[in-house]
């Protein structure tokens, strides 16, 4: 791209450092010293930016690309043309990725709003927090009695950290952030309107109407979790709404009460996890998927994109569908299905007997 | 569950009171005298603890549970262990729940943040808004000319009571919360992030792209209301949108314009209802379920979680599935082609003549 | 409506006025001189009010309808009643619509919930931040360092305009937004709780959990978009998220990471985009449906409400399902496959041979 607006280059690296710094192989023909300082898509990239392939699907972009280095897989190795610089890794996004983190370190975590550090007069905090050195509080935040904040940590404007609630250290509380009930790890990152230990939904049937269950758990969120805009994490009923360390979840999921999600998930955009579930570590889950309440997903399962899950998960086990069951099966039902729909009459009907 | 951390025990209730309270019976070999201070579940449960079984799936923590006191239902009795202080309940979730309610009064309702009660100097109040006393109204919150705000209510830090809104009695309009253009009656709690009275969206085609279609609607929310973190109802478009007493709705909902729902009915989260959908009294929807526009839902229909209403529903019908239909048939239809799908080849396709 | 209680009525426009705004012609016996300062629906319009009839679900509403005068389509003139003024359009719709607009021209934007203009004390912004002349900045609102706001826009309490992002002229950022990494055109309008140009959803796998991939690109959006309340829109990981001119989108909407949609697309509420899709010109996505990443969406295409778009879909096209295909397909399949469900029971499965 040539033009970070947002982010600006800094001195770059070289291709052979990316190369050392990655465990990339220098492409044939191409010069170690190039540098380079930026990242861009094949089709934008300019001579000091890093590009990858790995997609055929973007070929004619590679064919044309004027990017200084690109990284490709081995396999792809015969689509780069003459001449482009290139590095050869046996992953290229994870390649990519490392070379994107080293060219644009203000990029890992989000910044403060306001150029200020340390606490904003314009911030309201009651006097009982317990707030370390080094902590940012930008205007209109507030910070309710009895909270803790660890050092390092950003809270953005108009955010709120409820009464008794802990943030670790080096996190990240975005703009219009709302915690309660909650105790938070270290370097913890929360994008705008990330809701977390607001009241479960629990009500049963009264003499008047829908009487509550009082929610008096709490949210732990673990190291190293990344919650996306807008998402909303309930308290627990009489247990605790768990997100595991290094778990990352995406914009607009909606995590239930008494949920126990494991260490270092995905979960991706607008997912709905219904209360009482527990999810094991490494589990990946595709966007808009519904998960019942009381279901266990096992370590290392992984859910396709807009699935139900109406059942227990094994551990491992590769799950898509309405409702989920293991991938194979699915395809399977869906092709023989959709071939069966194509053939637009009704099969015979005829006794077997 | 031994922390009550964010919700302190009081004096408590003896067992004997829960059961005057609940109407259930003591369990054999119980005493009446015994303290408890706390709720928890099976596996966490203390000795000052009250507990409930009624899930099979969590038979062996009953088995070892070390509860106070753990309400169960009579076909359940026969599981629980010898010695383990019981209570018997007809339905064990709404003895829970009362008990609940009971000990702890305080998670009824969200609290203020900040302790100082009254008007916060750092709050921004139009002069000409209507202010009853003993309102709570938080740094940061915005309240607009000509609002009315009744007594008991609170306004959270960052939320925002747009012009000639008016806030019933004994309110929780939480933080980051916007109003405008909407009437609320007493005791309706906003959880953090909703959004009140923003335009419907409707365009038509015009020469030069969409034209708007001017929404002058209002929203109405009856008394006793609660609504999920992020959730979103738009105002009408030249009628009212209506969400009727009682009424509960979790997280991340979205309602269209002219949307009415009924009284006492429970909307689980990511639900989404199209414009101009009429909900009857007592419905229950479940999770991410969308609803289509300009349907009509009879009195205590209930629809299941990720579904498709694409029609009208009866009055106390329990409809599923994509299109929904009949709980029964959806079943019936999903067996069907299950079975067939999983037989994996095609069935034979020769005339019937 | 006969209380339109937040959008007052004004001078009004006689019926004459109406149909020459609009284009639509005079019924039989209807009095161009009668006055119409109101809209409503027919059940509750008024004689000052103007209403309209397209939907043969709401007749009985019509023949009782007290409205001023309806605008209804000519193949549904036989349907008015006799004595009901009425106005014959083509498009009933885009009549009423224009109608609207020029009866209630404060509907077309939302306002500023203060009523001082300019910039309020109570906002917090970056001495180095470029305000052009008239703008609002309402209490408790933030801008950046080097942000720049066009003259004609209101940035509304609890808005957040993050360093260096840039507003046009005449936009409406609306309480609690969150614009960061992000460059708007003119006219746009943000509701309540849009969050935009927070990181993309990007990890790798790395030696001790997941490693981020850096999200360094832009938000873009262009002239005359209107985004609705709490919808979140990523920004780009190495290109830009592009939202193009003049598009409408609902409230609660995902967009990922380089996702490019084009002009005057309408995405109705609670859709979610995956990254690198691009989407055309003038495309309409039905509510709650999910679409693939790396997909791309030709101009005119119009996809059904809860979807699931998997591939590709041509231009002018019509799709719809799970997996999403052409409608007309989609409809055969699902009769299909209902009525031989309905059958409930197994198809002959003897060999063809």
């Amino acid at each position: 791209m040539s033009d970070a607006s947002f982010f600006k280059r800094g001195a770059g690296l070289t291709v052979g450092d990316i190369g050392a710094l990655t465990g990339a192989e220098l492409g044939a023909g191409t010069d170690p010293a190039r540098l380079i300082t930026g990242l861009g898509p094949l089709d934008r990239a300019g001579p000091a930016d890093l590009s990858f392939f790995d997609n055929p699907r973007y070929l004619d972009q590679l064919a044309s690309s004027r990017a200084g280095c690109v990284i490709v897989a081995a396999k792809h190795l015969a689509a780069a043309p003459a001449g482009l610089p290139h590095l050869v890794a046996g992953n290229v996004h994870v390649a990519f990725a490392a070379a994107g983190r080293a060219l644009f370190p203000a990029a890992l975590t989000p910044a403060a709003i306001l150029p200020a550090a340390g606490i904003s007069p314009r911030a309201e905090i009651d006097p009982s927090a317990a707030i370390e050195p080094d902590v940012t509080i930008e205007a209109f935040a507030v910070v309710g009695p009895h909270a803790r904040i660890g050092s390092g940590t950003v809270v953005s404007p108009g955010a709120v950290v409820g009464t008794g609630c802990t943030v670790g250290r080096n996190c990240r509380i975005g703009p219009q952030v709302s915690l309660s009930n909650a105790f938070l790890g270290n370097r913890v990152v929360l994008h705008p309107g990330v809701k977390i230990g607001q009241d479960g939904f629990g009500y049963v049937p009264g003499p008047e109407g829908l009487d509550k269950v009082v929610q008096i758990g709490r949210v732990i969120v673990q190291d190293d979790v990344e919650i996306g805009a807008n998402s909303t994490i309930d308290r627990g009923a009489v247990r605790d709404t768990v997100i595991g360390e290094g778990t990352k979840i995406d914009n607009q999921v909606q995590i239930g009460h008494n949920v126990a999600v494991g260490r270092h998930c995905v979960i991706v955009a607008q997912v709905g996890i219904s209360g009482s579930t527990t999810i094991g570590d490494g589990v990946m889950i595709g966007g808009q998927t519904g998960i019942n309440g009381h279901v266990e997903i096992g370590d290392g399962a992984q859910i396709a994109a807009v699935s139900v899950v109406a059942g227990d998960v094994p551990a491992g086990a590769r799950w898509g569908g309405i409702p989920a069951k293991p991938v194979r099966q699915w395809f399977r039902e869906m092709r023989f299905l959709s071939e069966l729909a194509k053939k637009g009459r009704s099969p015979r009907h005829d006794s077997d007997e």
